[in-house]
C-alpha cells in the first residue's frame, strides 16, 4: 500500500485532466507500492531535472500542464510511484505522448519511442484515470468514422496482423472501457497513442483525434495500460 | 493459412538455430497469413536492402547467419510474413537483438529500441521456434543462479513493479515453456533480451547469458512472444 504524504483525493472517471488535489508534494517519504480503492487509483509521479534521479525534484499527484510553472526548466528523469501517467513532449499536453507505468525512467531512452527524433525532456504530464488492466475493451474499425470491418479487443496484441487484422492501419476506434496504448509498429514500437474511455467519450474517429503528433492511420500493435 | 511457395519443413523444438530447410525463397507469391501445424510453426521473413521495402529482396524460411553471404550488403527494411523472428545487430547472432513479430518494418525505427545508439541495419536473423503465446511460463529470480525471491509468470507485464516485483532487476530466469522478451525499462522499452525454453535448456542464470549486448540485470517489463 502506498503511504502518501497527503490525504488522497480519489481519481474518478472524468473528462477533465486533473485527478487529484494537492500538487506538487515536496519531500515526501518514499514508499514502493500502489494504492487502489473501490473508487479509483491514486497517482504519484516524481520528476527530476537531471538524469539518473539527480538535481531538483518535484512530486505530482495530479496533472502538470507546464513543468516551467512548477519551478523546473526541464524533466530528464522520473519515477512513477503510483498509477499510470502520460508524459508529453510539449507543454499543455501537446506533441509526442509517452505512456509511463510504474517504474524508474533514468533518462530519455527509457520513456521515448524508437523514433529518430529524440524527445530528451518532457514538459507536461497527466495521470490516466481510466486505466483498468483487467477490464479493458476497445473496438477497432477498418476505416475512419467507425466504418468497415470491426473487431472488439480485450487483450494485448504485439502484432495485430498475427491475430488476423487485415492491414497495417486502423481507421477509427471506440474505447468502451479502460485505457489503451496503440503503436505505429509491431512489438510496441514507434509513435504511441493513448486512448481512454473517458476522453472524447471514448471515440477516436480519425487519426487527427489520436494526438497532436499523429500523422498516419498506421497502428500495428496495441495493449492495455497497466495501473 | 500461409500458401508457401515450397514444401515446408516443420519447425520442431531444438537447440540449434535452423528450423526450416529451403532458404532463400526467391520471388514467392505473397500471401498474408500464418500456418500453424500440430508440430510447429512455419517461419517466413522477407528482407530488403533499402528502406520502405525497396531494392534487392531476399526471402528466408530459416536462420541467416550473415546477410552478406546471401548476396546482400545490408538490411534496411523487412516484412515478417509468418512466425516470430529475432534480428541481430551483427552477423552470427551477436550484438543487440530485436524481436520481430508479424508485420511490416519499413525502416530501422520500426525494429530498434529507444536507445541512443541506433541500429540502422540488421545482419543476421533466426526464427523463434518455441514461441507459444498461449502456453508460456517463465520463473524469475531475485538473484543470479536461481537464488532468492522467485515468481512464476504466465502473462505480459508492462510494469513488473506494478505487479509487486520488488526491484528494477531480475537476477536469473528459467523459461519453462514458450518464448519471452524481457526489456530494460517499463512499457517494453530499452534493451531487449529474447528468452526461449529451447535455448540453454531454458536456463539463464546470469545477465551474461541473456545476449552478447547485456551489461546489466535491469529488467522492468516482460512479455510473451506472439506467433
Amino acid at each position: 500500500m502506498c503511504a502518501l504524504p497527503y490525504t488522497p483525493v480519489i481519481c474518478k472517471s472524468m473528462h477533465g485532466i486533473t485527478c487529484l488535489a494537492s500538487t506538487p508534494v515536496a519531500d515526501a517519504r518514499r514508499h514502493d507500492a500502489s494504492l487502489a480503492t473501490a473508487d479509483g487509483i491514486v497517482s504519484w509521479l516524481t520528476v527530476y531535472d537531471q538524469e539518473n534521479f539527480q538535481g531538483k525534484r518535484v512530486e505530482f499527484t495530479s496533472a502538470c500542464q507546464n513543468i516551467m510553472e512548477c519551478g523546473m526548466d526541464t524533466v530528464r528523469s522520473l519515477k512513477v510511484e503510483c498509477g499510470a501517467w502520460v508524459g508529453y513532449e510539449h507543454s499543455s499536453f501537446c506533441g509526442q505522448q509517452f505512456i509511463l507505468e510504474r517504474g524508474d525512467y533514468p533518462r530519455w531512452e527509457s520513456w521515448s519511442g524508437s523514433n529518430a527524433y529524440h524527445i530528451e525532456r518532457l514538459m507536461s504530464f497527466r495521470p490516466i484515470c481510466s486505466a483498468n488492466h483487467k477490464e479493458s475493451k476497445i473496438t477497432v474499425f477498418e476505416r475512419e468514422n467507425f466504418i468497415g470491418h470491426q473487431w472488439e479487443i480485450t487483450d494485448d496484441y504485439p502484432s495485430l496482423k498475427a491475430m488476423g487484422w487485415p492491414s497495417n492501419e486502423i481507421g477509427s476506434m471506440q474505447v468502451q472501457s479502460g485505457a489503451w496504448v496503440c503503436y505505429q509498429y509491431p512489438g510496441y514500437r514507434g509513435y504511441q497513442y493513448i486512448m481512454e474511455c473517458d476522453h472524447h467519450g471514448g471515440d477516436y474517429k480519425h487519426y487527427r483525434e489520436w494526438g497532436s503528433h499523429a500523422q498516419t492511420f498506421q497502428v500495428q500493435s496495441l495493449r492495455r495500460v497497466q495501473q
